[in-house]
């Protein structure tokens, strides 16, 4: 295996970053391969949370006061860190969530709710999470949207043109991921917004897989919405941001609201702040935020271009080895996909026994339909197994799951 | 003084649980007077926080392995603590939120929205938080929905039969708040909620305050949807919880779109969860959520009773401290009211200005509208001081208050 690139950074060091990955289950160590779902996080993720709470902690904006002026200025800070992190034209288009899933709605309440006419169409693939499908369910149970899908590449992806194709006078929104959370296929937003904006249309990414393991530039990319998820990001549980182009972020409605979103309130109008303080109603997440300035500064220090060939590394390795075994199938090869690998037993075992037992050596997988039954839908499979790498991961942890994968097959087959 | 009730526990030994109020501001001890916004957190909360990502994290509800069936349990346990919390009737109906901001605008867009025809009234209070009144206002702006309010009565509360009054035949709904956030005044919801009914009109409590400060009895008081924020009570941010009745939350609609809140996604159609699962989309605020366990259990330990007992004590002292300035007018003096004390300086001294002055103090004062701006056209100001009590606060901290407002007066006067 020796002719694989190695690491950019001594994994067995920032392995210790993480204090979960000392852990055991089951009396074996755990391997833990199930990034795809939720990122474990670095103990400075999980300091600058109890720093948050045990000693620089008020609400914020609102105050006048030391503690509620400082806990402000470290919140706010993060939204610089993350137009940075994604290289985004300006830090006014980030707004703060709760992850991906809070923003996508946004965007399909926000924005396209008030522009549907029943009839109009939302071209979406059948990669997508759920979280970037039922926000525009509704649209059509509510007002009559028609969904036009994009079905499925032989190599786990889909194929770009045919989502240009699909874009027709009636379309209204092109919903995409960035990179599928169960083939880990890389969809090229950058040629697909560039045909959409030449036929007027908007494009929503998915980047909750992406942003985690690739270096993004939304610079670059030029799409309209750009949602990502803190929790996978290493940072914490409730973190998140939808980042807006200046256009798309003026044309808004308000989604939630509440406090800090207005301007002023009286019995008989309401008028609204200025973006992005508009689309942030309430008492925001203090500390996850600001964990999540913390979970984005790791990553950076250890640099995104480090973590993608690591994770290009792992994939490689992950994909050599599990391809090795003939009794199972691995869905999605595209060649520069992301280190996630959806696969199924042939002839025995429901993937739920499969991630069960092999749970029992210690190798956190996960097993269903992974928010995609679309997708399963086109695979042919009601469900399958998951292990998808993150920064953390080794190739000994790739071997873990092959060989205990191999006793699930003698134990099933 | 002495004639006041002791308080039922010591709170000095209490104080030492939160570890931020050892802290000094501006060289001064910190005198944290701004519960209203947000509470401290005790060190159970944040060591709750750190195991969960230390030891017992993973994404929870859809995995099969170890540690995403432990934080599974760990979090789900959480439901039946905030059931019992507020003597619910059931757990089934406790929606785990991010704070009552959340959980209010679900109402209106779950429950409220496909409800209302154009002309239709939701009755309100002037003394509603903004939460509780911009998810109105959008159903106004969006579909004709007719707000009427309630104005203040002479003690800084709001005359519940005049609430009961303003119920007409095209009321669809009383938004009413239990606590008053700026004049600490206690509404009856009880009492309106049974004359509601009694107009088949459901009755929507912003229990955000009322929560933290009083025993809450949902088997009692009858309402049909009551909204907590975690990070008042003690608990983590982007925590919270809706509860609804079971009929209520048969009739609503799901809010949010995406992972954990379907039962099945196809391209033409979708199906979903059974409540509560139904309104909590995506990844949850896991450890969030399991702080706000622990936060709750450490109310517990304390007793709901001897937490009221002691405010009422601080209450009943800052009343009379406050009271004897005769520069400074007091807003709300409700006998029964929370400890919660909303004040402006005769003639002297924006609340900005005040509020920055006594910041040098060490002694932290909200300063604003309070997000409460009907309310502030009401008293007749633009904005107050506010003072907010929390478990952990002393009557030493009320005379650093009163002296911190003299050397303040003598500034300004």
């Amino acid at each position: 295996m020796t002719h694989l690139a190695a690491p950019r950074y001594d994994v067995t060091e920032i392995r210790k970053d993480f204090p979960i990955l000392a852990r055991e289950v089951h009396g074996k160590p755990l391997v833990y391969l199930d990034n795809g779902a939720s990122a474990q996080k670095p103990q400075v993720v999980i300091d600058s949370v109890t720093k948050t709470y045990s000693e620089e902690y008020a609400n914020v904006h609102r105050g006048l006061h030391f503690l509620s002026n400082l806990a402000t200025d470290n919140y706010e800070a993060v939204r610089g860190k993350i137009a940075r992190f994604l290289n985004a034209p300006d830090e006014d288009g980030v707004i703060f969530t709760t992850g991906s899933t809070f923003g996508l709605n946004m965007v399909a309440s926000s924005w396209l709710s008030p522009r549907i006419e029943p009839g109009d169409e939302i071209v979406l693939s059948v990669l997508e999470h759920h979280a970037n499908i039922v926000p525009w369910h509704f649209l059509r149970e509510r007002q009559g949207a028609v969904l036009k899908w994009v079905g499925l590449a032989p190599d786990g992806s889909v194929d770009v043109n045919e989502v240009i194709d699909a874009i027709g006078p009636r379309t209204k929104m092109v919903a995409i991921t960035h990179m599928s959370n169960v083939t880990g296929a890389v969809i090229d937003v950058k040629t697909l917004a560039a045909a959409a904006h030449e036929r007027g249309v908007p494009v929503c990414v998915d980047g909750s897989q992406a942003a985690v393991h690739l270096p993004v530039d939304l610079n670059d990319l030029d799409v309209d919405f750009y949602a990502i998820t803190g929790h996978k990001l290493y940072g914490p549980s409730a973190s998140g941001a939808l980042w807006a182009a200046p256009e798309r972020l003026a044309e808004m409605r308000p989604f939630l609201g509440g406090g800090d979103m207005i301007r002023e309130v009286r019995q008989d109008c309401v008028s609204y702040a200025d973006p992005p303080f508009r689309f942030e109603a309430g008492t925001p997440g203090i500390a996850p935020i600001i964990g999540l300035g913390a979970a984005l500064d790791y990553m950076t220090g250890l640099g995104m271009e480090a973590i993608s060939a690591h994770e290009a590394d792992l994939r490689d390795y992950a994909a050599e080895r599990l391809g090795a075994l003939n009794w199972l199938t691995v869905h999605g090869h595209q060649k520069e996909k992301g280190a996630i690998f959806s696969f199924v037993m042939e002839g025995a075992g429901h993937p739920h026994d499969i991630s069960t037992i092999i749970d029992r050596k210690g190798v956190a997988v996960r097993a269903g339909h992974h928010c995609a039954q679309p997708l399963m839908d086109a695979l042919g499979v009601s469900a399958t197994c998951r292990a998808s790498f993150g920064l953390y991961n080794t190739r000994g942890e790739v071997d873990a799951l092959v060989d205990a994968l191999g006793l699930c097959r003698e134990l099933l087959g």
